[in-house]
């Protein structure tokens, strides 16, 4: 009976000759949670707007609606919605009432809640098909339920509801997906137990708003003109931004659990980002391609830290927690409701410029956009008042991808005039008449070419259509979906418990949430803090770094991240000092594990740094090839080297490795750096020599009762560690000595044993080479953290 | 009788208790060119203004106008221009109409010409002093001369008309001191034959304009806000302008031999470029100090280059010349009446900030500043309609040193309100109230705070002031003025042949003049050229590359500029393909001055390289130290490897540098690079190996009839060049013959005649070594532009 119905549709459109010869097959579309909001608003609408375009595809649908409600109230709610079903402006009404008519005939409710009901509903289509002996193309099943059930519903499809082999199974999921790394990597697994990769579409449906969904062919079909300037040479900055003016009112058992940075930037915004920073693959339209080079693009990103982000929480959220969660009147949640989040991507074309992603509920407006902002490089000789707008070079070149909403009220792309007329699709988008005097982004709307959809589509019908394509790239494989959670969780785990700033809400909030970037960090650019949430709890500015004394040297005390700040612009204040006095600075760098902080630290934070002056030399090395992850000096390069300017010749990495055979004496590695050192080191006396502690003592690679290094004149000197590899070459504790400042840094628990022992003992350098460390004319400071310390 | 108008003059002010007691001494002052345009426009008046000043200071004063006119018409000139001497608008009526009547009593006219007047001059003044027993306290001569008549004048000051011992000599000079370094240097060495430093005040007069003179004590007075952002990270650009709309009518025979950059960037752009960028000392009344720190910054200036500048001439001002230095009417002027030069300090302080001189006659406005942008860090969430301005971080956020004329009229200090409020001297400069709904630089003049001088005061009135003062700091020393040439002159000398921009001059300029910053280089945003001078010339981009074959081997040819880009990106190809088929991509690289664009070219247009996998290897290299300018590898890391990311494992110097010594055989440098390279590279096989040509047929460092390097297997070999530094290191033919590609370029005029050589000749590597360049199973590709082909 359902079947006679399809046959009559395609027959009944007249568009295709004769079945036998065209038939593309038969496509079962499943709708699961067909009754619930996401399918009233946008899912019902999104396929029959499938249904009106792909009627005279040569496929034939069925849609079954489902749901747990049983079949009869079901069924009527169900076909309540389907009544309300809207016909698009630019369809004959006459067309879309005959469509819709049959669109309802089409459509079916099932209560699927047990095995047996997917049983049963295989049974049914199978029979169907096989009853007019059409082919089947594809079963597409949408997840339009809470994530709690997919485990379950993805089960009972795998096992009962995959259509015959030749024929698709493609399930749509929609977020969240997860709500952390680890969760997410748990949920993929699931999923990847019951579906192939390819058969599973994640649903992001800002990839489906057309102004996001334009960023790539529009990067493609104006290669000519952004090839030479999509680079950091010429952006200036990117913002991302997503604003809301309602809140979460009445949502709050969802938002509490998910908050700002896993609603909306983890996903929407990152894939904006993605577009934007990923290298263009030779064919944008080969979804393969495009997978890849996004991946790419995830690795490129570099590490969030707390600092990364501003915070804030609008001032009734609390309260409608505390309702509508039953909390007590002094619960304080800690979800964050706005964020802006300072993004880099440490590749040659990126480098340097920062993305910022923002959003937030409750805030003035409601307006998304993706702007790129460019430098302004001219310098314009006719005066202000005289220039000729639309050529002036001085004029901000920006391009905007308008996502909706905000002054515009609709999808845009706009492109400064000063820029270049983009090329554009003429099918789909069209030129726009300046219609007012709006401002945009400081400017007039006419200093802009923009353009706007020919025909507004929402972004579910889209993606509905992309579905049905098989476009994979407008959704998130897992690969992507795991890379976007590798990037976010850390921040989600650094900022669990930072303070929020509070506003509240709407055009009140004034300039409340106006941040600003700070080398590589964000931080509201009102400094008072207006309201924070947490004010009980202890921010470490408000510690003070406590100075006193150890082994009767300066100690500087902090908790670890305070220390390292500390550490790094003391490093900084020296090397500068040393540089304006005598031209350069030589600095000897330890291996292990505690420099890494600081060397992020210092590569990241301190852009005065003289890096041009700076001679780096290496305090331990292990014998092994310099390229090896095990080598102190890789470490080194990675962290530091390759994100700082230190001419080739001002790098003297020990040379454990000559001869193509590591640290053997007969090469004499230790002679040739002892004589580069007197070479290039006036009186070999660096200017700072920065160490470390090992719970058994030892320092720089000179270990209890070694028999180089510890007493004599020997300068550079092969030694033996009790740990793999055993071979190490090493200064000599005389040579570190005749340095004229040597930090000694300690972090962490596991140290606080051995300071402890050493806040008691003398000097013994033979069982703790460290107690050995006491520069005979230099100065020597502890950098201490409490952990260490205090235990 | 002069002298008892002096003592007259003194008493009648009744400002003085008694002469004995007070007196400072009396000052006489001597203005050479008494009757000259300078002296009627300006000194006069200056002088006038300095007597009303110091009439009770205690200093008594003469002065004496001097110039080569006989005494009776020379004394009529000089008189009816003192007659028409100015009261200023804040000195009473009465005092003034008084004081200036003593004022032209005190003048006296002297015909000074032959030595015999000069001693003339110097007996009455002795006479004068003597008669009434009145202590001399200095004397001031001031050339207000055309600069061919300095030293003779200087001379005579010298031996004829000196103060007797304790009392001092001070002789101001105007400007042009110099055409060139080497003019300036020969007379500055004339003068400092005759004076000593400490009596030599050369004018700049805008030294002497107040927005200028402000420069510094603004930044002392601020430092407390300036000190965190006066630096590269928080100044987007610096814009010292001073734009006239008067051409060079009547003024060519000066013009024509000076030009714009001479005229007004060599001096007074670059004094006040000075202010800006030096760093302050601890105490700015100190003239030493000051003047110590103004050269430390003139070492830190980047050497200009023909791209740093963009030129042009405004249409007029050929015909101009023509008629005025009577030239025949096909003469071309290659004199700029517009310069916009690219300046950079390349300390920590300053690196990268773009610092853009511009100066021109016949533009649109009269106008001249100082304008210090800064960056925009902020992200303002409230939407722009909704931003309070007066504290918005999104506004453009600047302080500009207006000196005059312009849309303000008046000299100003503009600070952007939502920068900081100044601090500003209250005697001198008082804040403005906003007139208007003016615009000053894209912001309503109510979004600054606003300064202007309590009291205007004419440059050259406040400099005859810091004479008598005695501030040397308001004056160019010999070392300041020859650090400036040494600093222009190179740019002078690379564009004297350069083509100008020609300019129909005021309004009409349109956007002609605009210029943009591309890497570091200058150049018109309006690329087609509208009307060059040389139009002759042909254009770069009109030509394609074409391809052919060159000692049967393919040849790419094509202007320089796109041969580059060709070549660059054919190696970007070859290195991409090879990472993706074996991981690494082994890139040797020649020595010489071809590449260096090549490099640039790379680093700045390809951002896909795979530098992470390629390893860099050197060709030849001279046998000094690796960090010596004249090295090629130190060429390869200023250019090339300090701009990208190369790991520092994969990055190969020749090891001509061993045992603190340079090439000795002993040392086994060549094994050493042989062994590295058999280690790493497969076969010994380059990936690619990047060749030039000699003009000798010289290939890498193998010359004519080398005894290494040319015939047999050994693979790194050391060779003597004919020019110094003659030790070098090399591959040898056979190595370059086992590569897999190896390109050849060939750039230039110079390089014509040996390509027409080559091109006939057949394999004769004793002869001419390129020739031997034929790789056994590899390709080899020649890129030879077309002045090199065509000559």
């Amino acid at each position: 009976k359902m079947l006679r119905r399809v046959l009559f549709t395609a027959l009944f459109m007249g568009a295709l000759p004769s079945l036998a010869e065209v038939s593309q097959g038969h496509i079962s579309v499943v709708l699961l949670g067909a009754t619930g909001d996401l399918a009233k608003k946008y899912l019902w609408q999104g396929l029959f707007q499938l249904y009106m375009d792909q009627v005279s595809s040569g496929h034939s649908f069925t849609f079954h609606g489902a749901a747990l409600t049983a079949l009869e109230p079901g069924q009527r709610l169900m076909f309540d919605v389907l009544k309300k079903l809207a016909c698009p402006p630019d369809e004959s009404p006459n067309r879309c009432a005959v469509l819709k008519d049959q669109f309802l005939k089409l459509s079916q409710y099932h209560q699927l809640k047990s095995a047996e009901n997917y049983t049963v509903l295989n049974r049914e289509i199978e029979t169907l098909l096989r009853q007019e002996g059409l082919k089947e193309a594809g079963r597409i099943f949408y997840f339009s339920v809470p994530p709690f059930a997919y485990t379950e519903i993805a089960r009972h499809i795998n096992s009962s509801c995959r259509p015959p082999p030749g024929a698709w199974l493609r399930v749509v999921l929609e977020k969240p997906f997860g709500h952390d790394l680890e969760s997410a990597q748990q949920l993929a697994a699931e999923l990847t137990s019951f579906f192939r990769e390819e058969e599973m579409y994640r649903v992001d449906h800002y990839l489906g708003k057309q102004a996001v969904a334009h960023i790539l062919p529009f990067r493609d079909q104006n290669r000519q003109f952004l090839d030479p300037i999509w680079n950091r040479h010429h952006v200036e900055r990117v913002e991302i931004v997503l604003k809301e003016t309602v809140d979460a009112k009445g949502r709050t058992s969802f938002y509490e659990q998910y908050g700002v940075i896993r609603d909306v930037l983890q996903n929407h915004l990152t894939e904006a980002l993605m577009f934007l920073t990923m290298e263009l693959p030779a064919n944008v339209s080969r979804a393969e391609e495009v997978l890849q080079r996004k991946l790419q693009a995830f690795q490129s990103l570099r590490g969030l830290e707390k600092n990364s982000a501003v915070l804030g929480q609008y001032q009734a959220y609390a309260s409608q927690v505390q309702e509508e969660l039953q909390k007590a009147q002094d619960y304080l949640s800690t979800t964050p409701t706005f964020a802006g989040v300072l993004v880099h991507s440490d590749n040659l074309r990126w480098e340097g410029v920062p993305f910022l992603l923002t959003s937030g509920k409750a805030l003035d407006e409601r307006v998304g956009y993706v702007r790129v902002l460019f430098k302004n490089r001219a310098y314009c000789t006719q005066s202000e008042t005289l220039r000729d707008a639309e050529h002036s070079q001085c004029k901000a070149k920006q391009i905007i991808f308008y996502i909706g909403h905000g002054a515009l009220k609709t999808p845009a792309v706009l492109v400064s005039r000063n820029l270049f007329r983009p090329v554009m699709p003429e099918g789909s988008w069209r030129e726009a008449v300046s219609q007012s005097d709006l401002h945009i982004f400081g400017q007039p709307l006419s200093d802009y070419y923009v353009y706007s959809p020919v025909k507004e589509r929402d972004a579910y019908s889209v993606l509905i259509s992309n579905i049905y394509h098989g476009r994979k790239d407008f959704f998130i494989t897992t690969e992507n979906l795991l890379a976007s959670w590798g990037f976010w969780t850390p921040l989600l785990d650094s900022i669990s418990h930072q303070p929020l700033r509070l506003y509240p809400g709407g055009v009140e909030n004034q300039h409340l949430l106006d941040f600003e970037m700070v080398s590589g960090e964000v931080a509201f650019t009102l400094a008072e803090p207006v309201e924070l949430l947490n004010p009980h709890r202890l921010m470490p500015s408000d510690y003070r770094t406590i100075q006193s004394k150890f082994r009767q040297s300066p100690l500087v005390s902090a908790w670890s991240e305070d220390l390292i700040s500390q550490l790094a612009s003391d490093i900084e204040k020296t090397a500068s000092r040393t540089v304006a006095h005598s031209g350069q600075f030589h600095l000897a760098l330890s291996g292990g594990s505690s420099p890494v902080v600081l060397f992020q630290r210092l590569a990241r934070h301190h852009y005065a740094f003289p890096w041009k002056h700076t001679h780096i030399w290496l305090v331990d090395e292990r014998c092994v090839p310099l390229s090896d992850i095990e080598s102190n000096f890789f470490r080194l390069h990675n962290h530091l080297l390759q994100n700082v300017r230190v001419p080739y010749f001002n790098v003297h990495p020990m040379p454990v490795h000559l001869n193509q055979r590591l640290c053997v004496e007969e090469d004499r590695g230790t002679e040739l750096y002892a004589k580069e050192i007197m070479a290039l080191v006036a009186n070999a006396s660096f200017d700072l020599v920065l160490l470390g502690v090992g719970t058994d003592g030892h320092t720089a690679s000179l270990f209890p009762r070694s028999e180089n290094g510890l007493e004599g004149a020997q300068t550079v000197v092969l030694t033996e560690s009790p740990v793999k590899p055993h071979q190490r070459m090493s200064l000599s504790l005389s040579l570190i000595n005749k340095a004229r400042q040597v930090f000694v840094l300690v972090l962490g628990k596991g140290k606080h044993d051995i300071t402890t022992l050493l806040s008691r003992v003398g000097h013994e350098p033979r069982k703790w080479p460290i107690s050995g460390v006491s520069p005979s004319s230099g100065q020597l400071v502890w950098y201490v953290d409490y952990e260490a310390l205090l235990g």
